[in-house]
C-alpha cells in the first residue's frame, strides 16, 4: 500500500516543524524534498520514517531522521555489498527520545510497543534508549529497529555510504522504495 | 606557542554556549572535552578552531566545528594516506555565517580578512559563503581555509575518516596537535 501525495505533504510539513523545533535549519528545497518512507505498509503513523539526506558519497553519508511520537522504523539490516562490509551507522539523538533495538540479550520490559499487526517481524530486543546528546553506533550486518518516544524524536545519522534500496527487512511485505500515488 | 589551560577552558565555555544557542545538545563529558586548536600560533581568537568529534571510525567521521567571530582555521589540505584519497569533507553551516576558501579562480573582493601576521600562508581565494542550511563538499587534496562571520559560526562536518595529525598546513609554523601548558 503506497502513500498518497497529500499524506506525504502532510508528513513533510510535520517533520519540517520538528526539525525546526530542534534548531535544525533547512533550505526551502530541502524542506520540499523530505523523504517520507511508509515502507508499503499503509500506516505511516505506526510504521514509517521521515528523513533528509544531506550528503551521500561513495565514502560517507549524513542524514537527519524524524520519528513522530510512537512511529517505528521496521526491523532491518544493511548487508555486505560486493564483498565489503555493509553500512555502519551512528545514531545521535538531537531532540525527543528514541528507543533503539539491536541484536543481543533481550531487555526485559522494553519501553517501545511493537506494532501489533507486524509482531512476528520484530525479532531483536536489546534496548538502547537515546536522549538528546546521546549516541550509539550500529555494527554492519546487525538487525535493528527503532521507535520515537512519546514526543517523537529527531536523530542525526552519520554513516558509511547509504544504499537504502539494498536494506533487508525482516517483514517480507515491506517495500523500501514505494511509489507515491497522486491524489485524484 | 601553546595555549594555557585557562585559555582552553574559556574557549570551551564560549564554544559550548554557541553550540547550545544553535540548538545542539551535548553531554557533560562532551562539553568538557571540546577540542581547542590554537595551531601553535599563540593567538587563538585570530587563528584557531573549536571542535567536537562525535564519531571517527575507519569509514566515516562527524564533527561540529565552532568559529568565534572572525576566527580563522588556517589553510591546509588532507593528503592521500597509504595510496588512498585523502579526507573528503562536507561543511554544513548550522548557525552564523562562514567564509570558506578553496582552490580555483580567486574571488574579487573576498569577505574574510586574512590574518595579517600570516598573510603569506594564505594562497587560495575562491570564496564560498555558507549561511545556515547551506553546505559545500571539499574534494580530497584541495587546499582550503575558513573564517567565522561577524557573529561566528557553528558548522557540522561530515567526512571520511579524520586523521588530523596528517593535515598539511601552508604555514610551516603551525603545529596541529600542540600540548596545553598548565597555568602556574
Amino acid at each position: 500500500m503506497t502513500l498518497r501525495r497529500s499524506e506525504v505533504r502532510k508528513a513533510q510539513t510535520r517533520a519540517a516543524e520538528m526539525l525546526a523545533a530542534a534548531g535544525i535549519v533547512l533550505t526551502d528545497e530541502e524542506r520540499a524534498g523530505i523523504e517520507v518512507a511508509g515502507f508499503g505498509l499503509g500506516n505511516l503513523e505506526e510504521q514509517g520514517l521521515e528523513l533528509i539526506t544531506y550528503v551521500n558519497t561513495d565514502r560517507y553519508c549524513a542524514k537527519d531522521l524524524v520519528l513522530f511520537p510512537g512511529q517505528t522504523c521496521p526491523e532491518h539490516l544493511h548487508p555486505d555489498v560486493d564483498g565489503l562490509p555493509g553500512k555502519m551507522e551512528t545514531f545521535r539523538c538531537r531532540s525527543g527520545k528514541v528507543f533503539l533495538y539491536v541484536e543481543g540479550e533481550a531487555t526485559p520490559h522494553t519501553q517501545a510497543n511493537v506494532p501489533a499487526a507486524s509482531e512476528p517481524h520484530y525479532t531483536v530486543f536489546h534496548e538502547i534508549v537515546l536522549h538528546p546528546g546521546e549516541q550509539y553506533t550500529i555494527a554492519p550486518g546487525t538487525k535493528h529497529w527503532f521507535q520515537g518516544g512519546p514526543e517523537g524524536a529527531v536523530v542525526s545519522e552519520f554513516s558509511s555510504t547509504s544504499r537504502d534500496e539494498l536494506d533487508i527487512f525482516t517483514d517480507p511485505a515491506i517495500v523500501r522504495m514505494p511509489v507515491t500515488i497522486e491524489d485524484e
